[in-house]
């Protein structure tokens, strides 16, 4: 038996963390929870969506008539600006500490029968755009700015419509800060930007490669946990959103065009996940070890509606995957490069 | 306003990490998805459960005719012994290692129909011993022993048949891992193990006591991130099961049924969850930086349908809860001390 057929572990080195990949384990018959797929054809106006153009939202405003992307103040908001109230002596084993920021909705289209993978790339730059300048303006006041989407009810999105968030807080939260200390000490060991060697070494090798182009390669990681993660790279030096050129831009909406493509297609449906980026914190303008990368995090594992539980030895030990990232990224570039409902 | 009715972060020892408290965001609508509660009655034997007594397996054999607990090698079994290949040569970002182990399955009970909370105090206590008498035999011959238990199809489990597993591997997983590093610094900063001094001082505290008596404590802890997390503790030093005494062992299975009672009648449901036990590594038979303890972590937020999604934020940038672990905690003692089912 070779190597990648039996279980193995990989290491994390962006979370300076194992995960354990039991390949022959897909081949299990599965008799648990079957979730519901989402085939859903969907109006471009519901007048029930509180995200589309001109309805009413919970709390009592109403949406303008957008016409492409739309940007507002999350009505339920899980950081606030600070309320001045001081923190409680802490014990150590009882610390606290404040924390204030900012939670922004985004709507990507005025259109709530689409999205991302299906919207048209230039529709999908200006998302790109948006994205930009709202780090921009976050990261003047903000600590770290978290762009990210949660796409489909499978990962708690509360509706179709394509959209994504923003959260910005006075403090580094606990993934970036641990993304930062692991890229600052490879920074030290290599001089060079672990993320910028790693984008290289994926391109020459192909294996675990899912689309490229000139600016950014999108792979299954080496240590991917989630059956069909993907890390979206540049193939240039850059720490932020907002530093991106306009060739970057487009060439970014292309490839973000392709991978979510290649996801609707793997098994004929609205693929959910949940997708961010991962920038420099802001205080951090010259940080040369940071790379700007996103991560996709996708539940579905063997169909439309058998998802990956990541439970109890998952959540008490470590993480665990059923095929190896090289299948995972094989039956990813095995996909057709036009979407499947554009095809009828 | 109070500076718990704010958002807030709270740091966790264990994982030295923090997470985010949004405690206004409880009161927010959920247009997302509901699943689908528990409440069915089952039978005493399914003649289609693979787990209960008499039936045939997948793979074809035939479980005994068992009357308490019944142990047997997982089918689809996660980790394997070794099959004696070696390890590609490393590259420092495409590191990768054996991982041998064995993976088992423990019936709980014949009874298909009940689950922890509802089995009599003597047979959970023939659990414990079970799960000692695996952890003394499976630490002699490998590394590290996770015993555990997935409950409920939103679990992943895909048998109602009342189960955990047991998953043993030659090398430290990475959570354990991680607290075997916070508790040895705290070790060495205090002279005392964390986990017994934060029993004691939860124990005078109360706020986020949910159960107690004079062997353990069970607490939602105060840097829980699931809604209604529960970490078990020892009021006494122990480092793993198979060194408990028996009234300590008594005391165990009258708590854990008095927490698993708490949690199925908060929602008058059965309630999912992931559970397990950490105890210290098996290489460190004296390892006084140790408490053994367990967590568990339940998905349920609002009711019996309407989970707790741990997705985009969560995901990229830190935990975050919707509710203080005082409240969960406050809910948690306001259930009756009879589960629902038996005052029909
Ligand atoms: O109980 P099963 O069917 O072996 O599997 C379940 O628990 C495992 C260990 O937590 C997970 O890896 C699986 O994703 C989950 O479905
Ligand atoms: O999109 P919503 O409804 O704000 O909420 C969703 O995303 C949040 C951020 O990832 C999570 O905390 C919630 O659990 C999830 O339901």
């Amino acid at each position: 038996m070779s190597f990648h057929e039996q279980p193995h572990r990989r290491f994390n080195p962006l979370k300076n963390e194992w995960i354990l990949v039991s390949p022959h384990r897909a081949k299990r018959p599965w008799q648990g929870q079957q979730d519901i797929q989402d085939t859903a054809v969907r109006p471009a106006h519901d007048p029930d969506c509180y995200l589309c153009a001109g309805n009413e939202r919970a709390g009592g405003l109403r949406n303008p008539d957008y016409k492409n992307v739309f940007i507002f103040d999350n009505d339920f908001a899980a950081l606030m600006p600070s309320a001045g109230c001081r923190v409680e002596k802490d014990k150590p084993l009882f610390r606290a500490a404040l924390a204030n920021g900012a939670c922004r909705v985004m709507c990507f289209s005025p259109d709530h029968g689409k999205t991302l993978p299906e919207m048209p790339v230039a529709d999908i730059r200006t998302v790109v755009d948006s994205w930009a300048a709202q780090e921009k303006e976050l990261s003047a006041v903000h600590a770290y700015v978290q762009i990210f989407e949660n796409k489909g009810a499978m990962m708690g999105c509360s509706s179709p419509h394509p959209h994504g968030q923003i959260w910005a807080t006075d403090y580094v939260p606990a993934e970036p800060e641990r993304e930062d200390a692991a890229q600052a000490e490879w920074f030290e060991q290599h001089q060079s930007a672990m993320l910028l060697t790693y984008a290289a070494q994926e391109a020459d090798d192909g294996a675990r490669t899912v689309a490229q182009n000139d600016h950014w390669i999108a792979v299954v990681p080496y240590w991917a946990s989630w059956p069909y993660e993907i890390l979206l790279l540049p193939r240039f030096a850059v720490q932020h959103m907002h530093a991106l050129a306009p060739e970057e831009r487009d060439a970014l909406a292309d490839i973000m065009k392709a991978v979510t493509i290649a996801y609707d297609n793997l098994f004929q449906t609205s693929f959910p996940y949940s997708m961010g980026w991962h920038g420099a914190p802001s205080a951090t303008p010259d940080a040369p070890h940071w790379q700007l990368h996103a991560h996709f995090y996708p539940p579905l594992l063997r169909s439309a509606s058998v998802r990956k539980f990541m439970v109890g030895y998952e959540m008490l030990a470590e993480a665990q995957r059923d095929l190896t990232p090289e299948a995972a990224a094989a039956h990813l570039r095995a996909t057709d490069k036009i979407h499947y409902r554009s095809q009828r």
